[in-house]
């Protein structure tokens, strides 16, 4: 039997827990196991360019994350970072470790050097043995900004880090995106998959840049299967502040309203298949009653074994 | 009565010691110190924009330099340039710490922003009371590069610090120098100096850079008086490999062939004075036969106090 293609659309740290946990799932049988993640929390820093959701996955799928704290290499140190700020440099509210910084730079130089994103994907991926193909959504930069509501206008990881989503956002934007295009082998890794599984990450700014992306949208329409798993859990986001994010959109933080905002294919949506959570089965009826294939799962992913299970539930006709 | 005016032209160690020594010689009596500095051994390195002359002579002023090494900040690690080398990003020979790479990084940052190097000297040397004004030669990139026997081109710090001078020189060049002008700055504080002095740097890729932007050998025939003070003392290079540059541009490496590379400047030349060592005190006679003003003084700075005196004498009339 030929292994199961499967590709995972993905913001940083959700997408990241999933991805782990369905290498895990299909590491005895063989996977071929694509990530297309989100490039619209990238940000330039000090001329150094920064991709956070990239390096959350590939940091947790060489096992070099730090667990504890969430984000970040273990065992990692500030000092570049400290300079920074008595300098009055870059964005003193933004963290910067010292080994993540290492990843930058190589980044940065590589970027300078003419490499793609794609490529420099595939240099960082390279480093461990992490099993899986990361590929950035698009090759071009199209941060994702926040207008908030006085009318002004912020890059995303000075909404989200330094104001920690207070201010009220009314919009998100990804300036360039319209003349963009799918990064090379992306509409392939979605048309060609066995299964495309959008994973529990915030529907609003990390799934919804890379449904930004002309060309993306309709590649999941020729996909053979498209499986959304909830990122809302007992009408609760599980991390960060996607709620704030939902909110601007005019989605309520609820695991039906996420998949209505996806759509079901039926009806010119996305989604083949919905998993909820078991603290929001109450909600499977309802979907189920508009001819949703709505599948009640526990969805938290507290360890290497569960992140597996639901990954195994995921992918699973 | 005013405040002596002084102008050094200088690389980096050495003339981050001539200039402590200068700054401590004139700290009763008040004093206006400038310092043109060679850009020349300036490198883009992963992206990121570093100044080692400019670094070298403000750490030693802020009194944040590593003394005993030489060069770099005190108490500084390796953490991000190991990362770099595991990457294989970089130049892995280039030693790059992560306090100075904080400085590089806000640099870089700056520079981004649309600042001028002359720009960024002036924050960069605000941060500490170093008490002189830093001013680099020019705000054009005029890296120099290094042409070796079998004609192939190299970075002058790959060429230096890489390949230990060990690859024969056979020309030194600073691409785009025709093109650049002094930075805004230079031409005044030369010309309204009452001393203008050219530190014991390395004459061919320190001294030479600056003395090759179009218009900074002009102001230099214009200025009160020139001094040039050797640094070359009893026939040997103080430290580098600044031999293995005079013999590239057919300079022999002592200190009266370095002066008349100089030359005086009744002879169309740059100085009024030169200073040679008391190791080199038989040489003062040739040099004063040829009408030179050549003085015998202690050239070694190995402490603050002798680099204070060496500095009194170099601009004393």
């Amino acid at each position: 039997m030929a292994d199961v293609k499967v590709t995972v659309l993905a913001g940083g740290v959700g997408g990241a827990r999933f991805v782990r946990g369905l290498r895990a799932a299909l590491e005895s049988e063989g996977a071929d196991i694509t990530v297309v993640v989100n490039t619209g929390d990238d940000l330039w820093l000090s001329g150094v360019r920064l991709q956070p959701d990239i390096d959350s996955i590939l940091y947790a799928l060489a096992g070099v994350n730090d667990a504890e704290r969430g984000w970040g290499r273990a065992g990692e140190s500030e000092r570049v970072s400290a300079e920074l700020r008595e300098w009055g440099a870059g964005w003193p509210w933004f963290t910067l470790g010292d080994l993540d910084l290492g990843t930058h730079l190589a980044r940065t130089g590589w970027l300078r050097d003419g490499l793609s994103y794609t490529q420099v994907a595939e240099r960082l991926g390279s480093r461990w043995p992490i099993g899986v193909r990361l590929l950035p959504m698009t090759d071009t930069e199209v941060d994702t900004q926040v207008v908030v509501e006085d009318g002004s206008r912020l890059h995303f990881q000075e909404w989200w880090t330094r104001h920690r989503a207070v201010l009220r956002a009314v919009r998100f934007e990804n300036p360039g995106i319209d003349g963009a295009t799918p990064a090379p082998g992306v509409v392939e890794a979605i048309t060609g998959a066995d299964v495309v599984v959008l994973a529990p990450s915030n529907p609003v700014v990390s799934i919804g840049p890379i449904l930004s992306v002309p060309g993306i949208r309709g590649a999941l329409g020729d996909a053979a299967r498209v499986v959304g798993v909830s990122p809302i859990i007992g009408g609760k986001v599980v991390r960060g502040m996607a709620d704030a994010c939902l909110t601007a959109i005019g989605v309520e933080t609820s695991a039906d309203a996420v998949a209505r905002h996806y759509g079901q294919r039926a009806d010119g949506g996305l989604l083949d298949t919905w998993l909820v959570a078991e603290e929001d089965a109450a909600l499977a009826p309802g979907l189920a009653a508009e001819g949703w294939d709505v599948r009640v799962e526990p969805l938290w992913m507290t360890d290497l074994e569960r992140s597996a299970t639901l990954a195994r539930a995921a992918i699973t006709d």
